[in-house]
């Protein structure tokens, strides 16, 4: 195991210029939790985006957070939210991390993503925003709560999750749902993507005993 | 590719026994940044909890959001932090991950974590909260905001990142960390973990061409 470290103080990370700082700052957290992120206004048009800053909030209600950036290329799907209330999330797999990452270009309001980097549109059982067909993990959310961060100016999310979609095989008996049969895929940093494999799921811990590997 | 959706309702999700759901809703945000995190109370009793909720707010000034259920094993960390203001984020690899793990048992206000899991507390330039030293990427934060989510309870501190230690090897060129040298894994659901395997760097995007794969 590699434990030698190197050291940037809190003057080192104000100093660092913009990209770099940028690139570093969004590499610490560790592996993100990326997703598709569709909309559609009620003209009609529609709208796909990335998104690396999604956030478990709780599991009843069943809520999901998301970290938007309003002067970015992720206002569009913002203003959409926000006229609409719903939006989808989808993840991303092998086959189309590519064209993922494409939707972070900025492109013009009237072409959507969804025709630029050439993934499909999917509607069902009446949700209003379209879920990508590509994506094999897909869920429809309704916005529930908006708050703005006033320290740097992002926007705050909550969406309750109405319906999810994923593969039959993925699900696993106690509710845990494995991504790795459903083929999902990481990111890190702003830029770089990850295939995963399994170190083991571990059994619910007790202060009296050490953890089991579960099947 | 797998490509055969199974569909819950809003009404499926509503109607799932608790831990099911839990395990189930835990799942779905995809692969998640884990950490753990150590605190110090003024009395100087540490503390140490794995946390599965954080997500990137900014880069400038570097900002760090975690998502904490005052009703859990995650309390004594939410008291040390706003006693304090301090507390470090340390990345999981594969020689901690089961400890970090047994980190979340309900052990006593009196015992830390630390010595409970068999890590090692780590104190360094002037930093008040304690860093694990088995960790490679280790983060000195500072709290800069508390926001109360009152639709299920949850509190979300927003940290500012004062310290930063990693090891040279895995920094590139452009800022970008590499965690797969630094041996960081991921994590899933609420007890699966995870290495994972690089797919590729993608230059930024722009509308007029494709991605290039980075070095």
């Amino acid at each position: 195991m590699i434990n030698t470290k190197t050291y940037f103080s809190h003057t080192d990370l104000k100093g660092m210029e913009q990209r770099y700082r940028a690139a570093f700052i969004n590499s610490l957290g560790g592996f993100k939790s990326v997703n598709l992120v569709g909309t559609k206004n009620k003209a009609g048009q529609t709208n796909l985006a990335i998104f690396n800053s999604i956030v478990h909030i709780g599991a009843n209600p069943p809520l999901i957070g998301l970290v938007v950036r309003p002067d970015s290329a992720e206002r569009h799907t913002l203003e959409n939210i926000l006229e609409t209330s719903f939006y989808t999330l989808n993840h991303l797999n092998e086959d189309i991390y590519e064209k993922a990452h494409q939707t972070s270009a900025r492109y013009p309001r009237e072409l959507s993503e969804f025709e630029a980097v050439g993934l499909t549109e999917d509607y069902k059982n009446d949700f209003f925003a379209p879920f990508v067909k590509e994506s094999t993990i897909q869920m429809g959310i309704e916005l529930r709560e908006r708050i703005d961060f006033s320290i740097n100016g992002t926007i705050f999310l909550i969406g309750e999750i109405k319906q999810v979609y994923y593969p039959a095989e993925s699900l696993q008996a106690d509710g845990f749902l494995d991504l790795e049969v459903a083929q999902s895929v990481t990111c890190s940093g702003l830029d770089s993507y990850h295939r995963t494999q399994k170190l083991g799921r571990l059994s619910y811990a007790k202060p009296d005993k050490w953890p089991d590997s579960l099947k």
